[in-house]
């Protein structure tokens, strides 16, 4: 079965709005949270959304514009006076480090828990997550400053034995089931073959999800969320304004929607929407011109991958 | 007519709650906005307010713990994002300047408008601020880092002309009014007396304010908020945890009501309750066996000095 599921606790940009909150994004996937960017305000976006603080053990910053991060140094402070214990893990841009910590010498706060910072330095693209069922690479992003994105990619799954089946072959031992669950077809003594499709059920198939913003239209990220199951793309303003957002190093709707469809997307989430919009249904009128599958989010909704 | 009032932004405490915020305080006095400290969320707090951020010609922050100052950077971004020109006048803890200017750095903002820094570093009361109608104290709190209370001072205002009555006496001329405002009588060449009460009107009386959080229950404060109109104390315990309170830097409902009964003050208001309460009224409560004119405050609503 698939769980894995995306809360967008807050899509605004940089310009306060009243009813939204800055970029923050709650991502479980394969059995931890993950929080990407990290507004001002996100601590209460979580509480909101009945996601346990403390269930989050890494944290991914984009990039260091306010908006992305103003909210980061509450939740460490208020991990320490839940006396946090466990490790929290945070991949960030160089001096992330610095602001908190001068931070916390003014209040003179003792962290007691273990951050572990991973400094994200290089403009390609980089592996910084490995474990028995996912993968993280960053996604170099062009923006007014150094910027990455995100992708996450589960593995690929062992399948499932089809135990029905294989109690039929007698000469299948215990030893034989990581061979099949691998998918190998299973040779009997008299040679005859028995297909992998009999002894085993299909795997889930492994999913991915992009997290890009903020970024100006950048056709070279492509490359790195082909075919994927959903991807956010940022798309600060409406296509009208693509040249004034080239400039800023922001999106726009059909750029978007562009990247959606080369890139062979599932699905495709706008954000980080320019607060001079009231409507911003507008977004996806504009970008389903050129790819279908585009949602508006909805604040603290999950969205399954 | 008065129309000084204050709207409370925030007043939980450092722990986050799900439906406050933390501390800051917005005080309208004098024909100027002063925002009292400014937890993380302050800025959409103003929003709410429907007052416009840009009225905001002075900051004072009590002291450097995160639920007073974490939502200082935002707005101080947003000014920039704004184009605000008006000089921004802050008056903090030494610390504070570095703290911003490491976050201006990484996301390489350069704010164009004025900022004049007043660093607070004094253990004994200071004025920092005077202008024609109003002084503005420091009040030397006990907690557990450095922290200011404010009080806030109208000065005594010139009375107003009963034109009406000036008229009778012939003898009184232009220049004489300003002898008139003082609450000087007025002698007639044959030497009558013309008593003030009948030249003029009652000048309102000068009214005052007095911010006090976070502090632990501290008797000294209290000759210098003799005889206030307006106390905000912060009563973060019950008082059956004052010893607990008393080692954390705090004060409870008690300690508060002490303070307002002794200083003398007309109408107290509580806040900077521990998140551990789910029914604030209780605080009240307490309050009110010491001290009856005790208030537990709606959020963004304007109490009038």
């Amino acid at each position: 079965m698939n769980n894995s599921y995306l809360i967008i606790l807050g899509f605004n940009s940089s310009l306060p709005n009243y009813n939204y909150h800055p970029t923050s994004q709650l991502l479980f996937i394969k059995n931890n949270y993950f929080l990407i960017d990290c507004g001002e305000g996100t601590q209460s976006q979580i509480l909101k959304s009945k996601i346990k603080l403390n269930k989050i053990d890494y944290i991914l910053i984009s990039h260091l514009h306010g908006d992305h991060y103003f909210g980061l140094i509450s939740i460490l402070s208020t991990y320490q006076l839940l006396r946090r214990q466990k490790q929290l893990t945070i991949y960030a841009p160089r001096g992330l480090k610095q602001i908190l910590n001068i931070n916390f010498k003014w209040s003179r706060t003792k962290i007691s828990y273990p951050i572990k910072f991973i400094y994200l330095t290089s403009l390609k693209q980089k592996k910084i997550f490995e474990n028995k069922d996912l993968k993280i690479y960053t996604i170099p992003l062009k923006h007014t400053i150094y910027t990455n994105g995100f992708i996450f990619k589960e593995k690929k799954k062992l399948k499932n034995l089809n135990i029905k089946n294989i109690k039929m072959i007698k000469e299948i031992k215990i030893k034989d089931y990581l061979k099949i669950k691998q998918g190998y077809n299973f040779k009997k003594k008299n040679g005859h073959i028995i297909p992998n499709n009999f002894l085993t059920y299909k795997s889930p198939k492994p999913l991915s999800y992009a997290y890009c913003s903020d970024t100006k239209y950048y056709p070279n990220i492509i490359k790195y969320i082909k075919n994927i199951d959903l991807l956010y793309h940022e798309s600060t303003y409406l296509h009208k304004f693509y040249y004034y957002a080239y400039l800023r190093g922001h999106s726009t709707s059909i750029s978007a929607a562009k990247i959606a469809m080369l890139s062979n997307t599932k699905k495709l989430i706008l954000g980080h929407f320019s607060n001079r919009y009231i409507n911003i249904n507008i977004f996806k009128y504009e970008a389903i011109t050129i790819f279908k599958n585009t949602i508006i989010p909805k604040i603290l909704k999950k969205y399954y991958i």
